[in-house]
C-alpha cells in the first residue's frame, strides 16, 4: 500500500489537471439545453474509467439522464463495495456573482474554484485516482469495487429507483460507498451515519369564490388566511412538538451510547446563532442541537400565501390560502404514513364553512441509518485517525438525500458517506470551491480505506 | 317645483350630451401621467357650475389635484346644503375587457357605459342639473347650496382633510349630501345611514438573517411562518369574535329600534350565498347579516405571505413573514386606540425567540353615522317614495368612505348619502355603467329633496 500511496502523491498534478479537465464539462442536470453536455460528461467519465483498468465499463440509458457502470472484481475472498456519486452539477445562477467562470477551473489559495468542485465531480474523482493509483501500481486493487455515478442527482435522481430495483443483481455488495457529504467543520473529518427522510405536502384553503371587499362582506365570511393560520398554529403545541397524532410513534428512542456519542459532536451554540443571526434556539428542549437535527423528526412551513401582498393596501376577504410543508423523518418512520397521519390531522382542523384540501406530494424520501458499531464505519474512523490525525466524529445528518435510503432499500446493506468537502465551499451556491489539500488526503484516505481488512 | 320638474323631463336628451362631455374627460387621479386630465375636468366642472348660475365659483389647488367650489345662498330663511362629489375615476384596467371604449360613452339597453358614469361623474351631474332645471326655471334655488367637488376621492382623498379643516368657515352649513352610493337591489331605493371605519397594520416577524435549509437547521429555528400563524389565529376566538382585548369596549349596543328596522332590510341569505359562493356564513351568531357587515367591528387578514410560494419545493425556513390586516370599525371606536389595542395584542403574543413588529398605517377612517331621525333622513326616504312608489330601506353600511367622516367630524352636522347607483354597475371594473332611467328620477328626486320643507 505504500508504493501505492506514493504513487498517488508523486501524481497529484497530473491527478488535478484530469479533474479541471472534467470538470470543464457544465453537465448541468436541470437544464434541458445542457442535456448533451450532460450525456458527454458521462462519456468522459466511461472512457476514464476504462483507461484506469475498470472493467464492464457500460453506459445505461434512462428516461432522463445516463448512468455510468463499471466494475472490477478479482479479490476473490475480499468483500465487495459499490461506490456511489454523481457527475452531474447545480445551475450556476447567479453567474456574476462567480470570481471566475464556473467552467473555467481556476486554483486559488489552494482551492480550485469550479461548480462540481466538491458536488460531486471532486469527490468521485478522487475515487477514480485512488482506484487509478492501486490498479497502476499493482495491476489489482485490493477488494472488489463496483462504481455506478448518476447524472441526475442534482434533479431529484427521478430515475434511479427504478434503475436500481431493476438492476439490484449487477449491483450486489457488501456495503455502499458514497464521497458526497462535508465536514462539520474544517479541522473536523465527518462521518453521517444517518440522513432524515422527507415528506411534503399543500393544505390549500378555498373560500369564496373570488375576492370579497372586506368591508361589504367582514363579519359574515370566514377569512381563508385566518383558517389556514389556526390550522398552522396547530401543527405544533407549546412545547414545540409537532401535534400530528401518531408522528413521533415510530421514532427510535435514543439509546445512551448513541447520546453520549452525540455530546462529542463539537456542534455549539455560538456557531448556531452565528449561521442563523438568531440569539436563542427552539425546538425540543430536553434535545440538543445536533440531536434535534439529526435524530428528531420536524413539520416546517416552507411557504404560505394568499391575498394580497404588494405594496399598500387592498381591503378584500381574499378567496384562498395556501401553504407548502414539509416533514422530516427519522428512522423508523414511513413518509407515507406520515402523509396520512397529516392529511388527517389537517383535515380534522378543517372548519365546516370553507373547502380545505391537503395534496400529498408523490415523491418522499425516506430515513436512512446506518449502524454506528458496523465494521465499514469502524474502518472508515481509523482511516480518518490516520490521515488526519483526529479522530472522525458520528453525526445524524438533518438534510436528505433520497438517494441514500433508495440504496439501502434496494440492497439492505450499509452506508458509509466518507466525504472530504469542508463547510462553506459554494455548494449549489457561486465560487463552489475544493481544498487541493482535501483532494491530496482524500485520495490518501480511499487508498488507505479499500486496504483496510474487511473493509 | 312642477314647472322645475317639467323642464328637467323635457332636457333629459341635452343633459345626456352635457353628461358625455363631462365622461369624455380621463380624469383618472392616481396615476400621473393624467394628471392635467383630471385638471381639465376640474375647470369644465367650474365652467358648468358658473353657468348654470352657481356663484363663487372657484378651483382650488391642493398639493395633489384640485378642488372645485361653488355656492348660491340667496334663500335667506332656508337651510344650507353642502353637497359632495368627486370628479376623477378609477382607473381602466384591464382594458381589453371593455365592450366600448371607457372614455368614449356608448348607450346601450337603456344604460351609459364609460369609466364614471356611476362612481361619481354621473351622480355629481345630476345635481348639477337638477340645480340647473331650478336655476333655468325660476331663477332662484328654493334652498342655499355649496358644492365642492374633489379630484382624489379614488386615490384616497390624502388632502381632503387638511383642506376642509383650513375651510370650515367656507363650509359652514345645515348638512352635507353626498351622491355616490348605491342601492342594495336594483328596485330598493337604498340610504346607508353608517358607515364602518378602517384601520390598517401590518405584522412582521423576523427569524434568520436569511431562508435556511429545512434539514441542517429544522427543529432548532422557530419558524416565521408558523410564529406568524399562531398570533393570526389568536386574533379571533372560537366564537368568531375578535380577541383583542378593549376592541369592542366602545362599540355602540343596538337598540331594539334599530334592531327591528334592520330586520326590514331585504338581505337575504340566499343572495349572500350567490355572491359569495359559499354556503355557510361566519360570524358571530347572534347577528344577522346586515347587522354583522353594517353595526359589527372586524379584523380581517388582507394577505399573508413567506418563504418560497413558487411551482414545486424548496426545503426551506423562511426568514421571515409578514401579513397586512385590516380592522372596520363602528361607532363609537377610536381608530388610532384600535391600533394601538392591536399592535398590544399582537406585541403581547410574540415569541422570545424571533423579532416582531407590528407597523400602523397611518391613513385611517373613522366610523360614520347619521341619526336615522334627522329631517333630512326623513325628507329622503319621502323623495324615494315618492318618485320610485317604495319606501328607502335604510343601512348600515360595512364599507369606509373617510370623506364622510372627515366631513361629519369637521363640521358636525348630519351627513346624507342619497344615491343612485345600482348593483352591479362595474364600479372600479370594466364596463361601468348607469341606468338611464335612475339619472332621470334621480334628478327628479333631488328637485323635490331641494323644495322639500327644512331639506
Amino acid at each position: 500500500m505504500e508504493k501505492t500511496l506514493d504513487y498517488a502523491r508523486a501524481s497529484q498534478s497530473r491527478f488535478l489537471e484530469q479533474l479541471v479537465e472534467f470538470l470543464r464539462i457544465p453537465s448541468i442536470s436541470t437544464l434541458p439545453e445542457y442535456a448533451s453536455k450532460v450525456r458527454f460528461a458521462a462519456e468522459w467519465l466511461a472512457a476514464e474509467v476504462a483507461r484506469i483498468g475498470m472493467e464492464h465499463v457500460q453506459i445505461f440509458d434512462t428516461p432522463g439522464h445516463p448512468l455510468v457502470y463499471a466494475d472490477w472484481l478479482h479479490s476473490e475472498s475480499a468483500p465487495t463495495v459499490l461506490i456511489y456519486g454523481h457527475y452531474d452539477v447545480q445551475p450556476v445562477d447567479p453567474i456574476e456573482d462567480w470570481v471566475s467562470p464556473p467552467f473555467d477551473p481556476e486554483i486559488r489559495d489552494g482551492k480550485i474554484y469550479a461548480r462540481g468542485a466538491t458536488d460531486d465531480k471532486g469527490q468521485v474523482f478522487m475515487h477514480l485516482k485512488a482506484l487509478d493509483s492501486c490498479l497502476q501500481e499493482n495491476r489489482e486493487l485490493p477488494i472488489n469495487v463496483k462504481v455506478i455515478f448518476e447524472g441526475e442527482e442534482e434533479s431529484g435522481s427521478v430515475n434511479l429507483e427504478n434503475w436500481v430495483l431493476d438492476h439490484t443483481d449487477l449491483l450486489t455488495a457488501d456495503s455502499v460507498l458514497i464521497s458526497d457529504s462535508s465536514w462539520l467543520n474544517s479541522d473536523q473529518p465527518t462521518i453521517p451515519y444517518s440522513l432524515r427522510g422527507i415528506a411534503a405536502a399543500e393544505i390549500h384553503v378555498y373560500g369564496p369564490k373570488h375576492d370579497l371587499h372586506s368591508g361589504g362582506y367582514g363579519g359574515t365570511v370566514h377569512n381563508p388566511a385566518s383558517a389556514l393560520a389556526t390550522i398552522i398554529a396547530a401543527l405544533h403545541d407549546e412545547v414545540d412538538h409537532v401535534k400530528i397524532p401518531g408522528f413521533y410513534d415510530r421514532v427510535r428512542i435514543l439509546s445512551a451510547d448513541e447520546r453520549a456519542e452525540l455530546q462529542r459532536v463539537p456542534r455549539h451554540l455560538e456557531d448556531w446563532q452565528r449561521e442563523t443571526g438568531l440569539e436563542k434556539p427552539w425546538g425540543e428542549k430536553r434535545y440538543s442541537l445536533i440531536e434535534r437535527t439529526g435524530t428528531r423528526p420536524t413539520c416546517e412551513v416552507n411557504g404560505m400565501w394568499s391575498g394580497f401582498t404588494g405594496t399598500g393596501g387592498k381591503t378584500i376577504i381574499p378567496a384562498e390560502a395556501h401553504a407548502k410543508i414539509t416533514m422530516r423523518l427519522v428512522a423508523d418512520q414511513d413518509p407515507f404514513e406520515i402523509q396520512q397521519l397529516f392529511s388527517k390531522h389537517v383535515m380534522g382542523l378543517a372548519p365546516d364553512d370553507l373547502s380545505v384540501a391537503v395534496e400529498t406530494m408523490p415523491d418522499v424520501g425516506w430515513p436512512a441509518t446506518t449502524p454506528i458499531d458496523c465494521r465499514e464505519m469502524i474502518a472508515a474512523r481509523e482511516v480518518y485517525q490516520t490521515v488526519w490525525g483526529i479522530p472522525a466524529v458520528l453525526v445524524p445528518g438533518g438534510g436528505s438525500i433520497p438517494v441514500v435510503a433508495t440504496l439501502q432499500r434496494a440492497l439492505d446493506i450499509p452506508i458509509l458517506l466518507m466525504g472530504f468537502g469542508l463547510p462553506d465551499a459554494g455548494v449549489h451556491a457561486p465560487n463552489e470551491w475544493f481544498s487541493l489539500d482535501q483532494f491530496e488526503k482524500g485520495i490518501e484516505a480511499l487508498i488507505r480505506y479499500y486496504h483496510l481488512p474487511d473493509s
